[in-house]
Order: C-alpha cells, then structure tokens, then sequence
C-alpha cells in the first residue's frame, strides 16, 4: 500500500489544463496511481470570497500573460476556452458516469475534454460537445445523453464536490497525497520532491 | 544597460520573507542590481477583492500548512508574527527614508525588519521597534522619528504604491524585469529561467 494521488480540478481551469498533461507521469515516476476527481469550485468559490481568476482586477491580466508565459515554457498549445468562464457540468457528470465502468476510459475522456477546450477551442460547455467527445471514445450516446440527466450521477458529483470541500480543497488543480494538500500548478515540482523524500 | 530586477513586497507577508531572503543571490547570479521596493498592499486589495491570504476560509489553512512545509524544505527559521497581519507603514516609511542616504544600508534595514518580525517574533508593526532597527544599523534615532512623520516620506510611500499598482502589482511578492511580471514566491524559479533564457 503506497497510496495514491487525488487530482483535483475544474475543467474551467487553465493551469488544471496544464497538470493535466503531467500529472499521469508524475504518478508513474513514483509508482502511485492518480485519481483524476473534476469538481465545480463555483459553490466553494461563493465561500472563500474567490471570484474567477481573469476577471480579477490586475491579477486577471497578469494571469492572462502567465498562462501565455507558461504554455510557451513547456511547449504546450494554448488558448482560452470559448465561452470562459464556464460551470463544467455535463463534462464532470460525464467523467463520472464514465469512471463506474472505467477509469482509464474516464481519463482518456477528460484528457480529451481539455485539449477540445483548450486546443481546439470546441464548446465543452456545451452538452452536445461532452456527448460527441464520449461517443469518440466507444461510449453509446444513447446513453450518455440520459445519463448526463440521471439523478444518481447528478448526486455523485455533488458528493465529489462536496467530499473536496472537506478535504479543504479551495482551488484548481489541486493535489492530495495522503492528506498532504498542494494547491497549484506551481505545486507540481513541491509534490515531486515530496514524493522523493518521503515528506519533510 | 542589462536592466534591474524591481522587488514589491510588503513587510506583512510572510512569502515576501522567504523571497527576501533570496532575491539579492539571484540578482547576483544574473549581474543585476536589485531595488527592493516595498509597499502596502491593504489598498490595492481593496480593489481586488483579496482577502488577507491567512484570513480567507480553506486557503488561510492552507497557507499556514504551506508556509511551515516551505520553512522547513528551505531550512529557514519561520513564524508568524505578533500582531498578524499588520499594516507596515513605519517600516515601509523608514525603508525609503533610510534609501535616501544609501540603498544598500536601506535592503539591510528591511533584511532586518523581517528576520525580527518572523525569526524573534519582535513586533514589527510597532514604530518603536523600527526605530530600534534603524539605530542598531548606525542611524540616529532622533531623527528617524521624526522622519517617519515627516510629509515627504509619507508622500515618497504612496508615490511608490501608486506606481507598483499602475505596472501591475497586486500581490506580494511580485518582481518585475523589464516590465515582464512574475508573482508569488512560487515564481523565482521562473524569474531564474526567464534572466538565463533571456525571454522566451
């Protein structure tokens, strides 16, 4: 038992975009499995007084550059979504009706709702987009439609979001690893080093 | 002409601690002078919307468990000061009184001022404590007193935080070379990639 990562994110966070594309090898270079969980931060934002990062005066400029900054650093296509900022709900009922048959599967899924998002600039706001995208990936859209609606993935979601909360989550992307929490994309290298040592 | 590295800070915030304690080494490293500029940020908050980072639900928990972990990883001594969080006008005020004289002697002040806040755990915010610092560094106290009431100074203080907020400040610590921004602690890395690479 070597425990596990818990990848916190919401599909609306560019810097959760960037984990994204490292964290599965952060996890194989250790030996840990990742548990990719997309939550809503709306409902925590509204707690913590936090309002969108780019429609933050002076930090949302400044973010706007640093995500520009970053994604030239590591060689990683970027653009702001369409529609950002949006509430990923079709996208997190997704993942996670898609995680009880298959989490691999719902990684895969994920990873292609960021780069539609991020990369190619689809909708995946839209429901349609986050059916098309399951659909790619073998799901029967005649199910994922209905599912998307069904009361009990709708209660799993408020679970995951609500579990995260207690778990002291407050921002996107965040990681815990056996209740050591790292907050930020900025973290990454943190939790690397943490992992070597053992903590400190 | 290589340019300079401008560091914002204010004296209330503990990230802008660890980061003085190593902006001067890597200005050296690069060949570049760097102004240490520090500033209040209770104003520019206002604007922003930000909260006292250790006073916001979930994040200020966060902070404190992340602040001891970096203390402990940099191996640097590190405690909250007394009266937390404090507006640091005497500090700020003898800062840029002292660097009329001597800048050197002025960064020596603020080194000072921080190892006493959160290494002894003195109480910074107190303008008797200021005065003590300055005269242990040779300066006459009778005239640091006054100095720290005198309009000029008060009128050089808000010069400077007009103009850290008119180039982009909003957080601490927050760097800037040649007018590209880097903020947080987290960023000197960065800020070290960015003056090897030259840009990017």
């Amino acid at each position: 038992m070597k425990g596990a990562i818990d990848f916190y994110f919401d599909f609306s966070s560019p810097y959760a975009y960037f984990a994204a594309m490292e964290i599965d090898k952060l996890g194989e270079k250790h030996g840990l499995p990742v548990h990719w969980r997309p939550i809503l931060l709306g409902a925590i934002f509204k707690k913590t007084g936090a309002k969108p990062l780019l429609q933050t005066p002076l930090k949302g400029d400044y973010a706007q550059h640093d995500l520009e900054r970053t994604a030239r650093l590591i060689r990683l296509p970027f653009a702001l979504p369409v529609n950002f900022p949006f509430a990923a709900l079709a996208a997190c009922r997704a993942y996670y009706w898609i995680r009880r048959e298959d989490e691999g599967l719902a990684k895969s899924f994920a990873k292609n709702i960021f780069k539609a998002g991020y990369q190619m600039r689809l909708d995946i706001s839209d429901p349609q987009t986050v059916i098309d995208l399951s659909s790619a990936l073998g799901l029967d859209s005649g199910r994922t439609g209905p599912a998307l609606q069904s009361e009990s993935v709708k209660e799993e979601l408020r679970n995951e979001v609500s579990f995260a909360e207690q778990r002291g989550v407050f921002g996107s992307p965040f990681f815990i690893y056996e209740d050591e929490p790292f907050w930020g994309y900025d973290r990454l290298p943190t939790l690397d080093a943490w992992l070597t040592q053992k903590g400190w």
